[in-house]
């Protein structure tokens, strides 16, 4: 792909997030002396994102989703990961960086259950028909494409994962159960339906995608959230690896298999490869 | 330096912030479940990091040292580079971590205040001297040594930056106007005596650092929180960015001099370097 | 996702890239001290890769495909992007980190050739067909699917790609124009005769990519050497912009159209989402 | 600090380490399509920092360095971040970005004994000294204010690393052991001749960086291209962990001794801190 070019005189970027001037900031619009301890992290988060004040509801809601996944010990790798990097780099800023790299397909994937939930209630509202049949057309669509839902099953918990049931409670007390999300609950239902599914509960990852689509968010900006609530754990862990000053962290040998082949003969295999004497 | 190889049967690794059963998490001890919902992001994150609930005092001060400085347009680097990553890649994730590692010497430097601040503060608790005599030695000592005193003077306020003075105030008021930030104001009142000085102020970033030291959080830690608080102003920079759809931004020629030696002669300058033939 | 646990005394990792004794360091199998001069970098990374030590042909072909790209000015998302991070933070590993996480589906983008090249062959090995009749097959059922077949297209070139007619002139020259490579030439054929198409030359990447199929690079594999390829280019913009010692590079506002709404009242708007008085 | 904002016409950016146009790339002003194939990889690295193109030389020394880490197993922390990352985020270039961000104060540091031979050395210059007296005068002023010299001793090798002792052989043929380093060596000299000292030889990374500054490698310089020598064994730990499709790599419970206060009253520990009901 080719890069874009701007033509003669027009601005390059345009940006609606903040302005600066000499004397102040204004953030989506308002002056950032207002906002300092005017608004709480959570709702001042709200307003950078989706550029309007949040309700007190919305701002309840959002701060459970960013209390739902902690921390998760050292069973999360980005974590581990970040605690690697500190002990060769101790620089607070590099491990976070690692930590964020490591949110992806298999943990914290809120991302591709907010584009299923975004895209599918986009075709529901097309459809035309009623929330159940949609909901039965389509368990029976992915079924038959043998495609998952994502969002759905836990390796431990049947059919209710409580950390979800509290977000899910939460989130209809505040009235903020929205119609995608209804929506994506219908289609658990159907998919509960099926045999041999009875047991499989909404996961966390699935409520958490769900209330931030429900609250407005994007795909993406689901991620950003999802990354966000997990970094002060990570500051915590990274701050003990600090304190602990082990340098060089390295996996214990009794952990590992080492499986390479014995010592090779550098000078045979290289004239075998085809090399004459030195390269 | 070497990595540190475990003993026998010794745990390799420790850690006190959370533990994961198969049914539960507890974090800092704490049911995850009471917490969702049952805190602000805020307290959570003071609770992960320092190990311990915060009182709705530290709470509030932490709120506003979280939102003092949101976002700052495409006049923070971070934020830049944050975009151009995005606009190649577009992974939420990538641009985050691309924010997060340009935080450092010349921006939110945090960590650089809380440390002159902690490591002068446990000076000043062995000298036994009185605040301002301490305070009159340590800029006067400075001053000798030419060495700057981290956090102070601003390019546009003088005397008084408006951010660093709500939080100041907020801080005042919530009681948290701890002993070590009282040093740091009385060695900057010390500072602003010497001749030519009066006008230079503490700046935000001076203040965040010391309200943060005052609050118990460590040096690096501060960094972690300086980078937590302008996450979601990235998250939206970047939701921006995706949503614009301009894929691989550029430095428009028109802001750049290349200023290259014209079409070198490669073969004549391969042979001049040394190399008969080809390599 | 749920972590996977290992079993009682069972090895948790397994490793056969390199192994460390007390005294020597075995990479693949070798002694690295017969390594240390006694490789290229080039040859040595295919070694690390691959497992296997390279002919001369194979070096030389890895080696063009290295220098294929080396650098592109500014008008590389990634380069810039580590700049603006290290005017904030003047680390060299933070900027390579940032131009490393820029390389994704719109910026060298071998992997998805790579991967189509590797996935399509795996198919025509099994049709029994012969090659051309299963390029043209391939192609028509790419077009009806509406597919895009990838690394083809340049913004400038018709038909030939200059530096990628130099990448295939030298595989073809060294005998590693292999089956994979000639599978994918013989798509793009079929590609160019249907109507309109005949200009569509395979550009670099697309060429870079199905080399290095061709050495047996895995899909993921091919990114990583792309990865690698890019960064002494970025390490020369990056000392250029710690030489130019400008901290904080940020837009230009000659470049930026801020488009926020103005000055907006916090108090009345708070009220109107509903808070009371202060949260 | 304060960004700096551009004068009116005045370019924002400079830069000479290439050029774009329509049809060519140039590299340091040479054609990119003579380079690729023309050049090694390591010639070409060297031409996109320095400048020049390198003579036979000069890039015989430069493999070498590049080759004299090349991998160490699951005992270099990033190397295992990188494995930790991937398992969560299977994308290469995630991974090889926490690599990177793992290089620093402990492991590679190539950056403090090249900034430390570049310092000294200017030092050398202007002292108008001999070279011995120099080093003997450094070493001892060194010890008296109890500073480690860069770049020495071994937590295995006595005397001589064999590592380095190939470096400096290499170098040595070549004509390329430089002043700098030379001083580097009288440094050492003088050092061991210290009481209790005999035995410390100049370690690996010392050796790297002492032949980089004498290749005129800027400090950071060394960074980068320490970096980059380390990336390919990090592909291939990457590719073994994606092909091992472990997802979500931990630590195992049986390395981890979990230091957690027990099960704490939320209610109870809530309302001690101050807070009334809920927040």
């Amino acid at each position: 792909m080719e890069p874009q070019h701007p033509g003669g005189n027009e601005p390059y970027w345009r940006s609606a997030v903040s302005q600066v001037t000499p004397e102040k900031v204004f953030v989506r619009g308002y002056d950032l002396e207002d906002l300092i301890g005017g608004l709480s992290f959570t709702a001042a988060s709200f307003l950078l994102i989706k550029g309007r004040l949040p309700s007190p509801q919305e701002t309840r809601v959002l701060d459970a989703v960013l209390t739902a996944v902690l921390d998760y010990a050292l069973q999360k790798p980005g974590t581990v990961a970040a605690r690697y990097v500190v002990s060769a780099n101790p620089s607070m800023v590099a491990g976070l960086a690692a930590a964020t790299m490591a949110v992806g397909k298999h943990t914290l994937a809120t991302e591709d259950t907010a584009r299923y939930i975004t895209s599918t209630h986009a075709r529901f509202q097309e459809s035309g028909k009623d929330m159940e049949a949609f909901a039965a057309d389509e368990v029976a669509s992915m079924a038959e494409r043998r495609q998952r839902i994502p969002g759905l099953g836990h390796p431990v918990f049947k059919r209710v994962d409580p950390r979800a049931a509290i977000l899910r409670s939460l989130a209809v007390d505040e009235g903020l159960w929205t119609e995608p999300v209804r929506l994506y609950e219908a289609i658990h239902r159907a998919f509960t339906a099926r045999p041999g599914k009875s047991d499989i509960p909404v996961n966390d990852v699935g409520v958490m995608a769900a209330v931030l689509v429900g609250l407005g968010f994007t795909p993406e900006e689901t991620t950003g959230l999802a990354v966000i609530s997990t970094l002060p754990g990570v500051v915590a862990h990274i701050s003990e690896e600090l304190a602990a000053a082990r340098p060089l962290r390295i996996v214990p040998d009794r952990d590992v298999a080492y499986e390479m082949a014995g010592d090779r003969d550098f000078a045979a295999d290289l004239k075998q490869a085809g090399w004459s004497a030195a390269q």
